[in-house]
């Protein structure tokens, strides 16, 4: 069992280390701490704080890279660990996703001919999201020596470290501190003034106590570091401790410095092996309800796990204020931002496994709609436009401009044209309240968002008098190959949906609290006047389709351009650019995402399954995958439609976007959409789990052959229920009475019974 | 003639970057700057400024390692250009020493298969000190590419970066300046408040101007950096001068921002050849009188001129506040501390070579005078106690405690004990006075300070009544092998000689200039009663002589000590360590350096040729040469005794010093003491000059088989004087009248007319 646990890699290649930094990315949702080698300087370190933005002289604000604690230098007499100019005689890094502990083992040999085994451990705790700790075992393998442990906390992090033109310094060094234990360094960000302390300690132990024989505190500029000198000997282990504590003042209003030494003194106290197990329960009970089980199929099952893993890893459900970024705390690609991608693809997993979570990712949204009125307001429309990109406060943050190879300035329309993140959200927000049926949440903050998001839908719309309908025009939809498009169907359908939710909210709140309603139009300044008008324009949106009335076309005008089909395919299943015949890209039907397949997966029981399956057979043939969102999507809708094949190649695309690096940028930073879109493939598409118009929870699995048995857990409506499936049987257990529909048939399960349904 | 101008370098070994930056050091007495390799990180990179010392966290003031402006990073579009990483296809390194010029070439292989070349020239201006520039030629041998140029100011720089105890940072940055061009870093120490700013700027230029695209000026914590970016053609070369300035709040009272950018832009005004050329002709000056020529022996020629360039480089006339330091400003070794090495060894070469900077280094030593008085009231004695390490008050600063491999503390007693840098000072007040009868220099400063050490020694004497006579017990000699000894000769004859010496100075300024001689004997608190008691006690100081009076003993019980005589000699004809037959080093006679030798260099005049024999023949057979100063003293005073065989080889020895690193750690500064050895071994050994009783300079030249023709140029008392050896004659050329004495014989030489004397 512990082997589909662990995700492990066995050689060192240093071209390799960013790519493991994100994937060995120990994170709590609070912070991420990128899994870099304490003895490499090749890579990209991060150390990021769910909300700490700052923009000084970036392009945008942007995720700060924090101060580094994980600084952790050995010295054999004066002789640095560097595994990059040292003989590595062994190596192995092993990520234990079911207790979210890392390990690390290094065997080297120096110069001198010395050889060391150093054994590490590191976490970052969930049962208290301020500490993180590691554990080093040393070993003189031949030799005795003295040796020197150098701790230091970083102040010198910069942003874009690898990209030159635009690397950023976010804060100041304000000032370190000598805690005795420990040291401590606080910074403070430019804009924004958030101070941030990231304190450290180490404790050494051998059989006799202490191994150290002395320590030396220096502070030096930007940096604070301690430096602790010992005596070893041939053959023996000596095990030093490093403790650490991150305060910043989003968090409290106290002195941090004051907060964080008395943090990391009862983290001493407690002790790294207590902390460590507190720290594994929590996960054991993550695991209890978000689990995906794949017997026969090894790759599968840790790769299912790994993207369950870092997901559940990137959520922090007690800060209401901070979301999940594209790039989840895994890395500064993104900057940071937060995109449709949280609520399309990473909200369900959430919304069915831990709805606290899910919760707190819309609230995210509500804390910033000031944001999103400020950024209608400046775009001369009304109501809430939330940004394409979002970092701390709601306005749009996507950067206008990028530049080419040569230094040309190139324009960036994503953050002017892509306005289905509006509905996208409130989606997000339907889509927990039929899960959960939290109506205090409904009540007060997810109907404001979507009366809000409607009326700004409502500004948007543009009359056609020729045709008496409402258009959406110049817009960019999911697939941004085509820029400035007219009446894309994701974006006008989902407009549409937006609106009717909006009113059919309304209703249902002024029924349910007529006060909150009344002060709601309020605030709003809508009425009666406004609803009617809603009504009536959206009966009249436009939404393009082929004359056959099946096909759908992505937006007006889509079937005119060049029909260019995809014919090959690399050696990874991956599309292979076909020939453009000399046109450029935006003038052919090649896409890079599928509107049409998202808006039937989006939106499954409006579309009947001919549609979906004529759609998905002719926007497959044309979609080009250059987006990790979108193999998800084929493999969820190619298992609705009935082409399990591909679903499964897909599938296996998709949970190993990062660990196979499959898109080439896994250093950069998770692929958090894919986390969610794996989860969705597993739990939607294989699991064939949906919720039909009476909300009842359907289950039509289907599994591939090689699969022996296929489990997961989804919470619905409180109650968790368990589903197996093997080749024979569906099994489903649930923890409360509940009625479902098992291959379209109904049935009645009672409380703490099991289901099984022969396939 | 080209070749023995050039100190070069073909091949490239990381490990031996610390030597190479030493050797490679352009300073110009101002500054130093350790010859780091732009493209490389390892190493140990320095920046000194004379004078501008600090203590802050380190165990004793020393020099400071200032912020550094020598960082230029060259991309290839992001890929750094780092040879310890890249395939180093062709590396060469030559200092050009008569012009004062760094040349170093690069041919590197990137990952990628580009090709790159890399040119670069640099110098340390010794036509105005605060400027030094760089030249780079890079040309894409077989690509075409965007380049980036990063050119930073680095203000994390501390102290001892590789000891990592003592490790210590100086300085605080207080701010960064965009100058456009250019960027300027402003750091302060911290305990005087020094501050210090560096600008840089960096300008491009092929066939058309400026190559570069696009700027971008940024301030990264601790850093300021400029990056350019542009487009290379295969084939083609891009030229980019780099412009560099320096001032400290020792120099100018105005803001230094303000000072800083008005030079720089001042600098680029003139332009890089321009300033180069004048400093080519500030060289050509220096080695017309100071050259030395030794045609027939290349290796020696290069040692010797590698010494004379590197000791004048120390030299800054125009700052009476500093003085060289033992390892100059070519590294943080005894950190930036001078020692008795700047009287002892390098002052000769000042005296006779260019006596401006021979007062200035005399100055220091006044200029310190009230630190002296402060040590000798801290250690109960009276007058003025010169420290034996003094940095920039005259305060002792050598360490009290070390610590050994263990951890042990180990106590330094040089600070304690090694007195004779009183007397040391006081006779290079002297040796600059008689051959410069600089009087305005003894009236005013050279006279207080003979006196106040006169009054010191004084103080310190200790009567032994039983014997009847002055004794100075508790001391180290030159040879530190040996602590607490008591009588040491060399201490105790310059003690007598000092107060002797200060005794006639003072009836020679009291008819000088008797109000001046009035005033001092005021101000230093002595009178005739004083004077009287010196005389009386100075005759009675007891100077230890073996029994048949030639043979001195170094101090009291040495000739009872263990007698262990060096036998064999390694592959480089340094002494092997004898079989100490169970004794500890210090109860033999084994010693460091030869304390009765050098007396009888420094007091030549005061022993007769037997004496000088029988004691280099028995201390010769005892030294270990455990000091850089050490074979130089051997050199001169074999071929005063008639050992020319090996007197070469101790020259050869002491000018390959660094060059050869036969001490092992040229890394950590020039050996300065050696440099000024060696010229004393070429001009006071080889050139046979010395100074008789009667101040008639005497010419004994001997050269080896191996040189052809020896040519050396002194200044005596302001006029030029050429002294030219070949294997048939004697010439010397006089630019005034000049009384002489060649091989004992008398000669008259009139001005601008040359004696030849047959050999």
């Amino acid at each position: 069992m512990h082997r589909v646990w662990n995700v492990e890699i066995n050689e060192y290649n240093s071209t390799q280390n960013r790519k493991y930094e994100t994937i060995f990315t120990l994170a709590n949702g609070y912070r991420g701490l990128r899994g870099a080698i304490e003895f490499s300087k090749i890579g990209e370190r991060g150390n990021f704080i769910a909300g700490v933005f700052d923009k000084n002289t970036a392009q945008v604000t942007e995720i700060v890279n924090c101060q580094d604690p994980l600084i952790f230098n050995i010295y054999v007499d004066g002789e640095i660990i560097d595994i990059d100019s040292t003989n590595l005689l062994d190596f192995n890094r092993s990520l234990d996703m079911k207790n979210g502990i890392l390990y690390s083992n290094y065997k080297v040999e120096l110069k001198s001919g010395r050889i060391l085994e150093i054994k590490t451990e590191r976490f970052v705790s969930r049962n208290n999201v301020h500490r993180w700790a590691a554990k080093y075992i040393i070993k003189p393998v031949n030799f005795k020596a003295k040796m020197f442990i150098e701790n230091i906390i970083d102040g010198t992090v910069v942003n874009s470290t690898l990209d030159l033109a635009n690397l950023t310094k976010h804060f100041e060094v304000l000032d370190a501190e000598d805690f005795k234990p420990g040291i401590a360094l606080k910074t403070r960000t430019f804009d924004n003034k958030i101070e941030i302390v990231e304190a450290t300690a180490v404790l050494s132990e051998d059989e006799n106590g202490n191994i150290f024989k002395s320590r030396k505190y220096t502070k030096l500029g930007e940096k604070v570091r301690e430096l602790y000198e010992f005596f070893v000997e041939e053959g023996k282990e000596y095990t030093v401790f490093k403790y650490g504590i991150t305060y910043t003042s989003r968090d409290t209003k106290k002195e941090l410095f004051e907060v964080a030494q008395r943090e990391l003194r009862d983290f001493i106290n407690i002790g790294y092996e207590a902390e460590k197990e507190a720290h594994s329960n929590v996960w054991q009970r993550l695991w209890d309800g978000m689990d995906v089980k794949i017997k026969g199929d090894d790759t599968a099952q840790i790769g299912i796990r790994f993207n369950l893993f870092q997901l559940a890893s990137s959520a922090y459900p007690d800060d209401p204020r901070v979301s999940i970024a594209a790039k989840a705390l895994h890395g500064e690609g993104y900057k940071g931002h937060v995109f449709w991608d949280t609520e399309i693809f990473m909200l369900p997993f959430f919304v069915y496994t831990n709805p606290e979570v899910a919760k707190s990712l819309l609230m995210y949204r509500y804390n910033t709609l000031d944001g999103a009125r400020r950024n209608a307001q400046l775009n001369g429309f009304k109501g809430a436009q939330f940004p394409w990109e979002s970092a701390d406060d709601g306005t749009e943050v996507t950067p206008k401009w990028g530049v080419d190879y040569d230094g040309n300035p190139v324009r960036i329309w994503t953050g002017d044209e892509e306005y289905h993140i509006n509905s996208d959200i409130a989606f997000g927000i339907w889509e927990y309240f039929r899960a959960t049926k939290d109506e205090e949440f409904l009540i007060n903050y997810g109907t404001e968002i979507l009366l809000d998001t409607a009326k700004f839908w409502n500004s948007r719309l543009e009359y056609n008098k020729a045709q008496d309908r409402y258009e959406i025009n110049r817009v960019i939809g999911p697939d941004e190959f085509h820029e400035h498009v007219n009446n894309n169907v994701y974006t006008n359908y989902l407009a549409k949906w937006n609106m009717k939710k909006a009113l059919e909210v309304k209703e249902w709140l002024k029924e349910k609290d007529r006060i909150k309603y009344k002060t709601l139009c309020n605030q709003l300044g809508i009425s009666d006047v406004d609803f009617k008008e809603w009504e009536e324009k959206l009966n009249k949106i436009y939404i393009p389709m082929a004359k056959d009335g099946k096909l759908i076309e992505q937006f007006e005008g889509y079937f005119d351009l060049a029909d260019i089909e995809i014919t090959e395919h690399d050696e990874n299943g991956m599309p292979v650019w076909p020939d453009l015949k000399g046109h450029k890209l935006h003038d052919t039907q090649l896409i890079k995402q599928p509107d049409v397949v998202m808006l039937m997966l989006v939106l499954g029981e409006e579309f009947d399954l001919e549609s979906k399956k004529i759609n998905y057979e002719y926007y497959e043939k044309r979609t080009m995958h250059k987006s990790s969102l979108s193999p998800s999507m084929y493999s969820i809708m190619g298992l609705t439609v009935g082409d399990t094949q591909n679903s499964y190649k897909y599938f296996l695309k998709t949970i190993l976007t990062d660990l196979e690096d499959n898109q080439g940028n896994a250093g950069h930073g998770l692929h958090a959409a894919s986390t969610g879109g794996s989860w969705q493939s597993a739990v939607f598409g294989f699991g064939g789990f949906s919720v039909d118009e009476n909300e009842i929870p359907n289950f039509n699995p289907w599994i591939p052959e090689v699969w022996d048995e296929f489990t997961y857990t989804i919470n619905w409506r409180g109650s968790k229920v368990e589903v197996t499936v093997d080749r024979k049987n569906v099994s489903i257990y649930s923890q409360k009475d509940i009625d479902v529909k098992v291959y379209g048939k109904d049935y009645s399960i009672a409380a703490n019974e099991k289901l099984v349904v022969a396939r």
